[in-house]
């Protein structure tokens, strides 16, 4: 697989020859680039639930291409759909893919709606790096790249589209614990693009803010509500209030709008061992953060701004 | 060595048959309790550096008895004292200790010097437990603890006075990116001490606070400038704005007082490598919180507020 030529189909894609789903495993990268194949629901479920691939609208292509696997292995749908909905509380994908699905649960029609998302991604970062003058030196949070959305990437295609006009300057990469999605994924798609980037502890972003070296922060989003509240990577939260403390803006790059306000939104809890086998810990994969520390929530219809409850009220 | 039992000789120590300093090694904890035998200066420094001892009085601590160890081998106390100076650029501890020793550089003032900081701390922490109300649910970042001092602890001297004077409900753990001072010291302190606590990730703390799970913050600190700015671990900054915004206090239990404003303050920027082997990585060991985000400064002379050039004026 060449890195710089990422494609969709490298990292999540339906082979009828089998039949199954074929996902790049995250959990390797970037020490390696190996591929993963699931010959039943239940093997994407595990491979969803122990991150194999993550990020809400690759998630959410990886279950409609299971329910095309469903569907050819004479499961029962219902079924299918209910293990894979329940795999990651917090991506809403899933149940919306898997509602897509359900009247042609086809390979074809899974491929289309791969095809849907990253156009998306592409009209999201198109609109996004309208926001980045020249120089800008932003800060990211996760991965929100192609690896997240089964290509292009909704925060990391803004960086990538602001970068190829020349208006990006570097990228500044939380590390993202415990998982380390920023320090694994995010800054192996930078390499792979060719964009300046240096990796920080999560904890350092308030420093660097504070030095004058962020221009913006940008991250994806697992949901958004309707009235802008959004749930994203544990993280995204602090990040939001150490933005407004600086008066730098947040742009959050991603569509969801199924839920009325950011209070219900499910956040799952993950295993304490992910932090660490020794001691007692708390670990939730995400936080909301609130409409009002959101300088500007990115779709792929364009830039919306507060009063978010009807900026946003045109897309639902 | 007794879990329950640790004592400031067993945090650092001088032993004159040899002669040689003596210490834990903080890297090999939580997993195994190993000591470390320096036989020269120069191995005193190697450990300092790579923080086999590491918080800035133990190693003023872990400096005297090097510099009383240089004057039984018969060095230069001049070289020697600049080595060690030298080994931790935001540690100004070291310096001190070092000048103090001078005059008299014998293993017995440098115990003598040993036991007055962990005094030093004793009274910290029960001037700082002042500060806490029944059922205190406090956040702490980094390791300010008996390991960090030579004995007992600054931050963690204050929540070990306050957990036995019945004031203290629980203590969250900043697991405290890149080298987990946190996860690894922290969190076995407070095990020992019988202390109810969880680790999280560093980015969780601002989700613990709007979910209105933290009643304050308590963190030792590197440097105190005369203003009251304060040099401490990378994060206590983000953590400083964090708890502004939640309206939480953030309190400083430590003394130093030797610099004008935090911004004459070195900061100290270690190996990338600490970080990601993989990557560009920017590793700043320490960051400022500016004074007027801290609630009060707690030496052991008292609690302190602000105006800090006031109210620290006659420490000085």
């Amino acid at each position: 697989m060449g890195r710089r030529n990422l494609e969709a189909t490298d990292i999540v894609r339906y082979e009828e020859d089998g039949p199954r789903v074929v996902l790049l495993d995250q959990r390797r990268l970037p020490d390696e680039e190996v591929e993963l194949e699931c010959r039943s629901v239940a093997e994407v479920v595990v491979a969803i639930r122990e991150l194999a691939i993550r990020g809400a609208p690759a998630i959410g292509v990886a279950a409609a291409y299971a329910l095309a696997l469903a569907a050819a292995c004479g499961d029962d749908l219902d079924e299918a759909a209910e293990l894979l909905a329940a795999s990651r509380p917090t991506a809403v994908n899933l149940a919306w893919a898997l509602e897509q699905m359900r009247d042609d649960p086809t390979p074809g029609h899974a491929r289309a709606l791969h095809e849907e998302e990253v156009e998306r991604c592409h009209a999201m970062a198109a609109h996004a790096a309208e926001l980045f003058g020249p120089g800008t030196r932003a800060l990211t949070h996760c991965n929100a790249g192609g690896l997240a959305t089964g290509g292009y990437g909704s925060a990391l295609g803004a960086l990538r589209t602001a970068w190829e006009r020349g208006a990006l300057e570097r990228v500044w990469v939380d590390e993202t614990r415990p998982l380390l999605q920023g320090a694994r994924l995010t800054a192996w798609e930078l390499e792979a693009a060719g964009i300046p980037h240096a990796v920080i502890a999560d904890s350092a972003a308030g420093s660097l803010m504070a030095a004058g070296d962020v221009d913006c922060v940008v991250t994806g989003a697992d949901r958004i509500a309707a009235n802008g509240d959004t749930a994203n990577k544990i993280g995204t939260y602090s990040l939001s209030v150490l933005a407004a403390h600086h008066r730098i803006p947040l742009y959050v790059v991603a569509i969801d709008l199924r839920t009325p306000t950011g209070a219900e939104i499910p956040i799952e809890e993950r295993a304490a061992e992910e932090l660490t086998t020794r001691f007692a810990a708390w670990n939730p994969a995400f936080d909301v953060t609130p409409a009002d520390l959101i300088a500007a929530i990115v779709t792929e219809h364009g830039v919306h701004r507060a009063p978010y409850v009807q900026s946003l009220a045109a897309l639902v």
